[in-house]
């Protein structure tokens, strides 16, 4: 049995295509292997605190002699933590906005992204000092753009800092292998919109295909 | 007289080197400019809420004919825009989170980047349907990193996902120049760290300088 965390966070309900399509991905996956287990955590519906000085204060106390303020301001990322710690295989569903993540999958990145729980610090190190704690999950980030050409080699990929960063984030969240699927061209809602979406389509079903054979395995 | 708009985004308060560093400038400035002036947007104290489904539906409907529930959805954003519009320099602090800027100050470029605001879309105009609203703004971008080698050409550069997210927004906040101020080495507490912080500081002086002497003009 596997564990799937499912992240939304479009805010348009829904009229969503990240939404849409990590539902399918979600779908497909549990009429191939009805017994996983999946963890649902939609940002829109209940929003991820920011994180505040009180909360890197106590992320970098000792657990044994937090007080009882410091573990609640890491209440919500011990929880978010705890779904992360329990996934094999993570789903987040992100639109761009202005050119990057929203603000919503921020604030869970700020939450989960944590000392002594998802990295390690030492200094013994040299100048990498960080390294993962998590590891062996699979990342299937799924994206929606208005606009279009932001992969590697395209016209608008120096404007790219939602995959990309994802690429520079997803080690701490344990992931050893991503996935990507994206829609672009939404905001000109035209046949290179229809067939950009059609693509994705096929591939979340190709991918869950595959997915599903390695982990029958 | 010239408006600044002084925004800050780290949670850690007065140990914020971000914050330290915007705080210098504005002071440096008004000791060079007293009569300008200064409006204050710290982010940690009054949080930005986040964009919802409503906020989209409103920004997309005609301001005359927006529902009570409408307006309120867009208060907030209305409120940050007109600050953004009522200035001529933006001073933003930002220490880097997880690699990007914190969810705060993504919260905040969420609520001021809006349709008919601070940018017009027209599908007239191909492929690169928006074009920005607000014009002849100077950003001095200001930002605190636990690591080093960010910049272009070094070790980093490839998870740089703060400086270069400006870049590709900045447009869209009216903003024709950027000046970069960093500060780096922040988790090595070392002399490296010192010298990081050493040359932010003058850089800081300098540009006051500079900027003072061309708004002198």
């Amino acid at each position: 049995m596997r564990n799937l965390l499912h992240i939304d966070s479009s805010v348009r309900g829904e009229r969503s295509l990240s939404r849409r399509l990590s539902s399918l991905f979600i779908e497909q996956w549990l009429s191939r292997n009805p017994t996983d287990h999946v963890i649902r955590r939609d940002l829109s519906v209940e929003s991820p605190p920011f994180i505040t000085g009180k909360w890197i204060e106590s992320a970098f106390t000792k657990p044994g002699t937090r007080s009882v303020e410091m573990n609640l301001a890491l209440a919500a990322s011990d929880q978010l933590i705890s779904e992360l710690e329990n996934s094999d295989i993570i789903v987040i569903g992100s639109p761009m906005y202005n050119y990057g993540m929203p603000a919503l999958l921020k604030a869970w990145v700020d939450q989960v992204i944590r000392v002594d729980r998802t990295f390690s610090f030492d200094l013994n190190r040299g100048d990498w000092p960080l390294e993962p704690m998590l590891a062996g999950k699979e990342l299937v980030l799924i994206t929606s753009s208005g606009e279009f050409g932001f992969s590697k080699g395209e016209i608008r990929h120096e404007m790219n800092h939602l995959h990309t960063h994802f690429q520079s984030i997803s080690c701490y969240l344990g992931v050893e292998k991503t996935h990507h699927v994206q829609v672009e061209y939404q905001e000109f809602s035209d046949d290179r919109h229809k067939a950009s979406y059609a693509i994705a389509h096929d591939n979340i079903l190709s991918l869950v295909d595959r997915m599903s054979q390695v982990a029958q395995i």
